[in-house]
């Protein structure tokens, strides 16, 4: 991504929009071929994830959203490997330049680096026939080897995760007219909060420090607690006993559960969640729990971690363990 | 980009074709939501570029060269900016699963992580209804302030480029059964060199270091030499006078121009060439020259920067300026 003197129309859609969001002194101001990223001694971590209209995001979602979310699923990454953002590239697959849209994704995708200290570093922009498509992969740091992996939870470990689960999958419900926007029925403060779950997460990189220094194991929650548990536990060599009734709820999945509008396996399999899952030695949970509370993100303690290769198991509320037909959302 | 245990059809096609590329310890076997790469003491640099289906690449083009010219367009980058591969994160965005696609663009990619030193490090792999798209940022190392930008050109700098000038968009042609295929006629050879330029771009890693040492400015021909020129001399606040006739051109790309069947101006607009144009101060140029040729890497001295603000001048062999009404390619 470089707005340079040809004048085209790509560089002129790149330094209207994209170059007052390049801040930070490495990104030249879009000038160049490249970025620089300095580690400043730290290591650098790497994530990427891409959003598909029509796949994640739906072609009435209004852009600001769009870019907020294709930025926040990055920085959700980033926190729950314990990273601090450092900048992130962009590659932005549109149909046409049109201002409409690309207005209020830029000043959306602003709004954000700024909110969360990672400035635009660089990127490209490309015409597609098909949908809109965007990739970011962003940069946060860490000490050296203080990453976070899913690898290192042992039986005995808490399993805590942050904010409520279960609320984007409603919100997506609501927004395509479902069941649960009929139950909710005049309760709009309800289905604008479900709604605005799923459209904006909440990446939770306040309590990356404190991840970073108790967790044995985080990832975040992107596909459905059920599944990324399995997964976090296939990469530990460990099973898991989860109390379903312990699983953070708000109050209008609260609400939709009770009255049967949503079954809990559909609130832990639904995924879009970005909270972080991780796995706290027992000794550190409440210095873990002490510095979450400092940060102002909520942190639910949900099981245990236990020793076994078997999938995490998934308790009600008479210690039966529940079925669950699937784990988690998969694109093939 | 992570295989996990969930064994949905998403890990198990990362399992299958991307993890035996991750050979990086900082990949962790594509089995984490992240990567690590260390800066050892280096500047990381950073750069991005996608190909979308029907736009950069044909819907027959063969799978192993979509993959390769994804990421050498991006190796391209790092060697204009001085810098030596350390690996590339890959978004991929598919119509389907589809084996007999997935194992030749694997194979493709995998071969050159492994020529170019460039080692997979995570990505995302996403489903879409729309064309494929492969988007690559790719990361290098330069000593602490040493990236090449395009802004250093000085009035006296000669100006040189690596290999051959228009070969890819000739190529091009060819593959689309147009003029040059024409008049080409039976030369098998040249018709597949030609397509070859375009389907396989050769990225000159080789001569990064020499760009490095040497040059006051530089950047790789992607959009056209003319207008890439033109970029070039803006960032630096400078204009330039090209001697047409000192372009390198290839044996069949000089047929054509012999022949009447391609333009000057479409040779220096054509883009899609992924060579180095760079600036080297005049009292350098030797010493350039001769790092050079110990990589094999052929530099042409093809003009000379000047000052000013106007476009830079392309002079046909009478000294005539020759009109271009076309400088490069641009999506919008």
């Amino acid at each position: 991504m470089t707005a340079g003197a040809g004048a085209s129309g790509e560089d002129s859609l790149i330094a209207r929009y994209f170059r007052p969001l390049a801040t930070d002194p490495g990104a030249f101001g879009l000038g160049d071929d490249a970025a620089i990223l300095t580690a400043l001694g730290d290591d650098i971590v790497v994530t990427t994830d891409a959003v598909v209209e029509g796949v994640h995001f739906r072609p009435d979602d209004p852009p600001d959203t769009v870019a907020r979310k294709a930025l926040r699923v990055n920085l959700s990454d980033l926190a729950a490997k314990g990273a601090t953002a450092a900048g992130f590239v962009l590659t932005l697959a549109l149909r046409s330049a049109d201002d409409a849209w690309l207005a209020p994704f830029a000043r959306g995708l602003g709004s954000d680096a700024g909110l969360f200290g990672c400035p635009l570093l660089g990127g490209d922009t490309v015409a597609t026939p098909g949908p809109l498509m965007i990739s970011i992969t962003a940069f946060g740091r860490v000490p050296p080897g203080k990453m976070v992996h899913r690898s290192g939870a042992k039986p005995g470990d808490r399993l805590a995760v942050t904010g409520t689960i279960g609320d984007a999958v409603l919100g997506l419900d609501i927004l395509k007219g479902g069941a649960a926007a009929a139950v909710l029925g005049d309760d709009a403060a309800a289905k604008a909060m479900l709604a605005g779950r799923y459209l904006i997460p909440q990446p939770r990189s306040a309590l990356a420090a404190a991840v970073r220094d108790h967790a044995s194991a985080a990832m975040d929650v992107s596909d459905g607690l059920a599944g990324d548990l399995a997964k976090l536990c296939a990469a530990s060599g460990v099973s898991a006993v989860i109390d379903a009734q312990s699983i953070p709820l708000s109050a209008p999945a609260a609400t939709l559960l009770a009255r049967g509008a949503v079954g809990i396996e559909r609130i832990v399999s639904g995924g879009d969640d970005y909270e972080i899952l991780c796995a706290i030695p027992e000794n550190r949970f409440e210095a873990f729990a002490k510095a979450a509370a400092l940060t102002g993100v909520a942190v639910t303690s949900i099981g245990t971690v236990i020793a076994g290769a078997s999938a995490p198991k998934f308790l009600d509320a008479q210690g039966r363990e529940m079925p669950l037909p699937r784990l988690s959302y998969s694109h093939f």
